[in-house]
């Protein structure tokens, strides 16, 4: 392991479930994350703006991303009429989520896991036409508020439709923060098997302190990607006032100190950091925003 | 590995730098901290009580152990004198720590690492003539806030210094809370082989959100005592506002998902956690405080 390709989802999870923040100030965020050297950015979501009315402005968000050349932006989508959405706004990379727990599935989008998954072929024939890309993210895969622990069994069917239906990556999300490392393993584990080439992507939230440590142990398990947040944005409705997404910054310090490369400069990172918690004004903000950098030599 | 045995340091290592507090606050939270079920505590230090009159009280403390007859209390010291004190006190378990980085020792206790290790001998014969256990805790065993990384065998040293002298277990501390999962398992490698039978035990602190990955990074290199404390209380002078301690709390949910017992009751710790937090009337707490705990059963 010598690499790992962060994507940053500030602009996404970090921002989704804050009040609506106008779209300059989202294109300020956005610049940030970019200069820090991040090489993926989930940048918006193609989802019902009266759900989601902090990202109403998806399609307005697309129309700057050619400004950002070396970074590959994917948006979210939850039906076959986001995808067109997002397709039409020329988004090159769609991630498609489906909760493994019918509770969260339907207090998501409305459905159940099933339904959501049976809508995985049509979306991914929609995106491949347009020579667009498909993530399925698997939502819930280790712990639903509702449901309680996710059955390893609901997860791999999801995967293994996923691949049927040709998607073209897969990612296992901890949507509330609630997985610890001996689990990670035991799913990725489990997953790996079914994916053949596909990528596979990892995401945390630290809701419960544990998301550094559940990053750590995909890495070690061989997961590549992970998702993070700058500024640690994306707190969980289900725990108010908890520690959001894993910061990108703190995940950079933990990766570099294991020789792993990712392209993202730290002391960028905090900045963007601190530009994302000024932007939603507050949150509990990473621990590198709080801490700084550990002094990296010694005295002559 | 299916047992960890935690150390609660809260009584000590997250007392110290608060303003001092009462003594029967003090105990109130150490009550709290012995019905977790946690088998070891940090309870005190005796240190000059100019320089941390938070805990000045120590000997008065030591007079009300005997009420939790289960629990194997230590204290910190830093000298002689004070080692001859809490012997005095009928502490049965020293701590003597030494830094193992010169500029840290200094500020620390005034002298450099090695005329810190030249007295372990003392320490050490001080206490196995009243039947007492010394350990011998390496500070700042990866970085220090002035001298910058420790080389590994400035540390390496000091541990056969002290298993030379006698000590009856050693430990290393992440003193500023900057290490990160593989330099933990390049140190504890590099240890191990040295110690014989001696226990290892680990400290860590989430100064940069890194703790519990370091925590896990012990285990998993075959560490079976872990320092850690209630509300994540300890923060760290040279990070104003960061994060202290690991929280025990924290630290039993991600070890009970990896079959790892510890004794300690979680819903306890987290009350433990609430009376820390209230008893030095702030402090981040710990996520476990802020979530609660995982739904464990799903619906029928």
């Amino acid at each position: 392991m010598t690499a790992v390709t962060i994507r940053d989802v500030a602009m996404r999870d970090g921002l989704q479930i804050e009040e609506p923040i106008d779209t300059a100030t989202k294109l300020e965020l956005l610049e940030a994350i970019c200069a820090t050297g991040v090489r993926e950015v989930e940048v918006t979501a193609f989802v019902s703006p009266s759900k989601v009315p902090a990202l109403a402005d998806a399609a307005e968000i697309c129309r700057h991303l050619h400004r950002f050349p070396d970074v590959r932006f994917s948006a979210l989508v939850a039906s076959v009429n986001g995808a067109r959405r997002a397709l039409d706004a020329g988004v090159a990379h769609l991630e498609y989520v489906v909760s493994a727990s019918d509770a969260h599935s339907r207090a998501n989008v409305g459905r159940d896991t099933e339904a959501s998954a049976a809508l995985i072929g049509d979306i991914v024939d929609a995106a491949h036409i347009a020579d667009a890309t498909v993530e399925v993210i698997i939502a819930t895969a280790w712990d639903c508020p509702f449901d309680g622990p996710t059955p390893t069994g609901r997860v791999t069917r999801i995967v293994e439709q996923a691949v049927a239906a040709g998607a073209d990556r897969i990612a296992i999300a901890d949507t509330i923060g609630t997985t610890t490392p001996r689990r990670v393993t035991d799913l990725v584990d489990a997953v790996r098997p079914l994916i053949g080439d596909l990528p596979l992507g990892a995401h945390f939230h630290n809701t419960r302190g544990t998301g550094l440590a559940s990053a750590y142990a995909a890495v070690q398990a061989g997961i590549t990607r992970l998702d993070a947040s700058v500024g640690g944005l994306g707190g969980c409705p289900f725990a108010p006032g908890a520690s959001g997404n894993i910061a990108t910054e703190d995940l950079v310090y933990l990766l570099r100190d294991c020789g792993i490369e990712t392209g993202v400069d730290l002391d960028a990172a905090i900045r963007a950091g601190q530009v994302a918690i000024g932007a939603v004004g507050g949150g509990t903000g990473s621990a590198l925003m709080r801490a700084g950098d550990r002094k990296l030599v010694g005295q002559a």
